[in-house]
């Protein structure tokens, strides 16, 4: 199996490199991971200037680049520079990606952004333990999940927690009752505020959810969702006003309107402002 | 009924003016917006940094405070400085946020962020026409769209794209069946490689698809999920296999354990790596 | 007269607009300035991603440019736009720049940089005075200055500030006596130390400095060198010690030397790691 | 003697490594570097953001820290967490610094930022040899520079440029009569033009210039000036102009002006706009 690993925290980041470490033990391992740390980049990409995919040494035995980007722009580019690509592995992050703090992740962008590609993306992600980083510890349980899923071909994108010492594995939904960041006012030193964006502490988990699990100390595994649309409230649009057709469409607008859509969705994202010129 | 105006292409876009404007005819408007532009920002949020949230004359007659970070910044200190909003509109984005291109959007993303908030969100689209920025001719579409969707308030988060001259309005879901985004290698002057990430035309669309219908000249009206579980992947989990003990499961280290996972919760996504110290 | 006016507090700052109204009536003005807030940018520029150069519409009656890039980019795209620029304004910045200040300024670094590309370069800065934004007052001391400096075309480089209401003008040195920063330690929401470079309220100043006079309500001009040598220092050196050749250098190293100095110098500032490959 | 290393190509530069190791044989070292490549940052100090300071393991035996933030950062950061520093040592940057280009180099800045600070600088560069990153055969000629430089403590701030195969030292002028970037256009994907800043290849140096030694194979030592004032321009200025006094200078309006801009001066160099509030 051909692994390509990518992360967050950069590609210094010893979370990467006890991934590898693990990965070669099922297959091909390749790295690209950011040259500096992106965190809560979410499936933030560079759409406005050209990025770097550069050759570089962290893992003895493991071809690596790193790219001035966010963790999906690596993705992106290590499946253009490789297109036999099974399995793109994320992390370790260190810190845990659960609930809310999902959307912000860029741990689980990097395999969000596999599977919008077409290839399997699973997320790691662990507390950071501050005075003792043995990652390697985790390493049995890293190993004990691949197992598991890299024969579900039909888990396209599935986020994973390794809590420090895990009691078991349990497969989990996304919390979603609570969102955990808040504001945090401060001063600069002019004594001018600014704010903070800082990741509270949550209470209380609904059962079966990622946060629940993972507070009494299980693994959990999240398959996740590409389809961002919300079926139920769709399918619930009353069907009569699902279709709404304007009054007398002029042949000659509609005929504009497709040519400009069209037009529209060659541009990128980050046109010119059409009040620039 | 109270609004909070974002988006991300900065808050001197005229697309955020034409949307405040149209906001006033509903009630009270307040702009929170980057001070510059944050193209393809998804839902990053800046977790290492304090932010500065800064009063600014944009709209005569609208208050307005621009914040050096993300859309989604932008509606966490909006939110964090008024409390009574009752949604906030997002955009109009000059280029349509439609297809995958929605994992990428900040535009969707400030709406998003609104909504985890516990606020209804509800985000616009248009294409970016260089040579004629007419935005004031989407206002009466922009304002049938609020008259149909500010009432529903069990809609919490809402995508919508105008093309130029809407025909229509369709109810949609999210196209996901082709990534619409590729890697174009470049040189720089040195003649090294780069590599710029760039938006693709799609030739086909399935029927009944935000990019289907927006290319057919429908105003598109796409409902967005708040939670990213599989359901369905995750209920087709063998029931044997959803959780799994591990044999001796020691008391000391399962408590080590669960006081370690609610330290770490409390850790920002971006800790000191464990490896430093 | 031709001007480009360039500053470090972006595109839609007032003292931007003040400085072009004033240059208006002494002859054509261009605008070419940073999309966003570019403070303390000193000299640098953006060598590793091409830039944009974008027509907005910022004053009235003024051709206007906006860049994503530092004030010194800046004025590298309008000089390379438009060849027949005779001097570049750059500010008026809000906030002065004197003493060990001038060498983190990007508005002097504007200046600096068209002076480096053989045009004349005047940069001009004022406090900012929260409560009262009536920078207008201050046309009439800019107009006075450019009465007296356009003439000069000796002085190829000179950094202004103006008081708020100037009792006079003074020729001065740059304060180099002391460093006007310092570190102001603080804690991020977790209660992890960050650190803060703030400005700094030095005491004393030697008489005839930029910051003595400006402190006494005076116009300061400084003209500013373009050749960083320390020649005192060089010229202290022992002739003895001046050269020092190595024994025996081999011709075909030298001449290797000669040939990989000249490749080095044809390589960008930011090269490919050595090691990477 | 205690050294405090910085550079700007970042806190993993195989050059920073070759530098520290040098260092070790003439005393205490202590790493603090920028945790990712700074190119061309020159004196640009980060105003707007508290930075961090985490200490990181890149060279055995060897205390360092990274920074997130500029050359000029991380020695005020470095500087403030130890008093007893006496030489900081900027580099071995991968690339040269010559010529005009030193007012770009980030490598420059981060000595001259120690000489403001009271403490004194040398920077050193060398070019960057794609295929061969032999920095180690640089060990001597390092070790020689600091032989000659360590004992000379009136010089406050010294430039030094190694070739790869040295045939002498010599001590230089900056050149300062061409500057050596371009503006080379390009387009993006989109068709769209875009900008790169390039360095050129210069022709002709001066004699006893850095370039034009650099290019014969010696390295180069070049005496940098703190004082960036033009005193030949302001000893030229006609003493009769060097002081003028306005008319009727009011008693009140001065005595506002002194506090004004005694109060302007507490302020950062980002102030808040005048015409914001």
């Amino acid at each position: 199996m051909r692994f390509l690993i990518a992360n967050d925290d950069g590609i210094y980041s010893p979370g990467l490199a006890i991934l590898a470490t693990v990965a070669k033990g099922f297959g091909d391992v390749q790295v690209v991971a950011p040259d500096v740390e992106q965190s809560s980049a979410s499936s933030s990409i560079s759409a406005n200037r050209p990025l770097t995919f550069r050759a570089t040494k962290v893992i003895d035995g493991v071809e690596a680049y790193r790219v001035n980007g966010t963790p999906a722009d690596c993705v992106a580019l290590g499946l253009f520079h490789r297109d036999d690509v099974d399995v793109v592995l994320s992390g370790v992050n260190l810190g845990p990606n659960l609930g809310n703090g999902l959307w912000h992740s860029g741990t689980l962008a990097a395999a969000r952004q596999a599977a919008l590609l077409g290839v399997r993306g699973i997320a790691f992600s662990t507390p950071a333990v501050h005075d003792n980083p043995e990652l390697s510890d985790l390493a049995p349980y890293i190993a004990q999940v691949m197992e598991m899923l890299l024969p579900r071909d039909d888990l396209r994108l599935v986020n994973v927690n390794l809590p420090a010492r895990p009691r078991g594995i349990r497969w989990t939904r996304q919390a979603v009752e609570q969102y955990d960041g808040e504001v945090v006012p401060a001063k600069d030193p002019y004594g001018r505020p600014v704010f903070w964006l800082a990741v509270t502490q949550l209470q209380e988990h609904s059962p079966e959810t990622d946060l629940w699990a993972f507070e009494r100390g299980y693994v959990t595994i999240t398959p996740i969702l590409l389809d961002a649309t919300d079926h139920a409230a769709l399918g619930a649009v009353n069907p009569s006003e699902r279709i709404m057709e304007f009054d007398q469409p002029d042949p000659q607008l509609l005929a504009d309107s497709e040519e400009a859509a069209s037009r529209a969705q060659h541009e990128p994202v980050t046109v010119e402002r059409a009040s620039d010129g």
